[in-house]
């Protein structure tokens, strides 16, 4: 640290990406990426784009234009960033301070009170029920800006659409505010509530579901107004956050619909069949909507389980969470791909059976 | 506006970017991009590319490393942005607040003031002398942070680097930010001061002299300190900002030294003899070390001049500031696009001796 740093950042805790080690070829479990490439079409756009002396359009609107048209909405409406975690560090820029704080759960994307530090704000982090699901009403008339995961992470689980529309209902002078990075696996996508409702953002990203988390491309879909306000902050911190490779990429992607949903049906069949594997198992299965599991491994901790796969080349996410310290988050890959995880799991376990009965 | 947005933010005024309109082909010499396209390794480092659904290194180790290299400094010492512009804006997070305020000239980039307001900081902008050129002793033990571009735009003037060491010295307590996005065409960069002085951060761009303006990366470079300030920064707000296309193109750029700083002499032999064209049609033309001229024409106003030009398809840009309403400034294209805009030039001033000759 510099003696030239802000007071105020001195203690910041930064957010911890997973790990990414180089020591040896892993299979990657470990940061939801999509197990598959990016279709043909989109590496076909990439390579067509040559003008990189050129700057991009600072209002990224092939982008934007894509968007709205497969989301049934004005391109007024789209807010695209470098990634969606630029889009929810502007949404914290712009809409929260001391006055106008904000809440989440207390197990979500670990992102989220990293953002509410930055920002000097308060945390306010309601917790999870037992379960890991989230109880709606605990949202309900709370007088703060609400941000919501769904399907939430690292426990795949959603809420229904009834249960946002009463939090938006009750919370009319506050932002909803309903990040969707895994809805395209599962879960029902409030964007249609945007009609409605002034005061509810969504955000998505082309991280998961459209396999380029490489190209940092996130959006989000509000009213008019409140795209129209983060407009005027990006304009004030970084106009050109979209770069001409990733607008090009981006909009390829969202042509080829028909692509990438054959890659999330096989990867929801997977998930499904995973998920049944490791319950056989006896490990307690959260009921995932999203492109990971997380998993109570059974005769073996958390931290044991993931310290045992990494050692036969296999990342998974543990967090160093007192209340989630017996689970691992685990992304879905390939058939073949979970095939090898499952059949390492069961040489784990073998062996762990085989150590407890030599004790 | 939405009712949502932070009230300091209400009457911010955000930047406004060089126009690019759309409705017919110009010629663009109105936003310093390079005419020159990337090099065909930049190009074959971009194809390449494929793995685009993983997401990037968030250290951009690849990218950090080469221009440690080339710098001769560690990479622990390079920040590596999406674009000049958030390396400038996460600087204005990381260090600048009421009590370590930031000054720079009143004529400069005009993204300097609006990173103040964004970050509710007073402006402090120090007059240039009526030719433009900085005055350093205004900044000598000046009690605030400096930002000074060098070479400064629009003017494409530069300080020497006694000046700049003054600066440094007399301000031991205040951080010295250099910005040379224009360094490349003929100035003297401050790089080698980084090992004396501690409270240096120099900043520079691919988006001039290494013709990626479309790609988006900036970098600073300044002491470890400095540099992990701006990395905890940046960790607490957007870790993956660099996509791994950019980080590609990026390397293969400072790698290939020998095309760019070809395409570098060329421009400032272009410059040079625009300048003089331009001084034998008695313009007053500053001495200019950058892509750019600034230029007040001779027999026709500045905006006068810049509508003409645009009427005929040629783009140069005009800022509506009193104190330099009689100039514009030109981007430097190849030859054959300079001899072009000295043709048209030529013509509308013909034009405008004929209206005065009937008047």
């Amino acid at each position: 640290m510099s003696r030239f740093l802000r007071e105020r950042f001195r203690n910041l805790e930064p957010y911890v990406p997973g790990e990414q080690p180089q020591d040896r070829k892993y299979l990657k479990l470990n940061t939801n990426e999509s197990p598959y490439p990016p279709s043909p079409a989109v590496l076909a756009a990439k390579n067509k784009e040559e003008n990189l002396q050129l700057y991009p359009d600072p209002d990224a609107r092939q982008l934007t234009e894509v968007l709205a048209e497969k989301y049934n909405v004005s391109p007024n409406q789209i807010f695209a960033g470098n990634g969606s975690d630029e889009v929810l560090a502007l949404i914290f820029q712009a809409f929260c301070d001391h006055e106008h704080e904000i809440c989440y759960p207390d197990l979500t994307y670990g992102f989220y009170p990293v953002f509410s530090a930055f920002c000097g704000l308060k945390k306010y982090e309601i917790p999870l029920k037992a379960d890991f699901t989230i109880d709606s009403r605990d949202y309900d008339s709370c007088g703060k800006h609400v941000l919501l995961a769904n399907p939430n992470a690292p426990s795949g689980l959603c809420l229904k659409k009834g249960e946002i529309k009463n939090i938006l209902r009750t919370n009319p002078d506050h932002l909803v505010i309903i990040d969707e990075a895994y809805i395209d696996f599962g879960g029902e996508s409030s964007v249609p509530l945007i009609k409605k409702y002034d005061n509810l953002i969504v955000v998505q990203t082309f991280s998961k579901s459209r396999s380029l988390a490489g190209a940092r491309i996130g959006y989000a879909i509000a009213s008019e107004e409140l795209i129209a306000d983060l407009k005027k902050i990006k304009f004030s911190f970084n106009p050109y956050n979209i770069n001409r490779l990733s607008m090009n990429v981006g909009k390829a992607a969202v042509l080829d619909e028909e692509y990438y949903s054959t890659c999330c049906r096989e990867l929801i069949q997977t998930r499904e069949k995973t998920k049944q594997a490791l319950r056989d198992l006896n490990f307690a299965v959260t009921d995932s909507k999203a492109n990971f599991l997380f998993v109570k491994p059974s005769g073996i901790g958390g931290e044991e389980f993931y310290l045992a796969l990494k050692k036969r080349g296999i990342l998974v996410r543990h967090f160093d969470i007192p209340r989630i310290t017996d689970y691992v988050r685990i992304s879905i890959g390939t058939p073949s791909q979970m095939d090898c995880f499952l059949e390492e799991t069961k040489k784990i376990l073998d062996e762990q059976r085989g150590q407890v009965t030599k004790r």
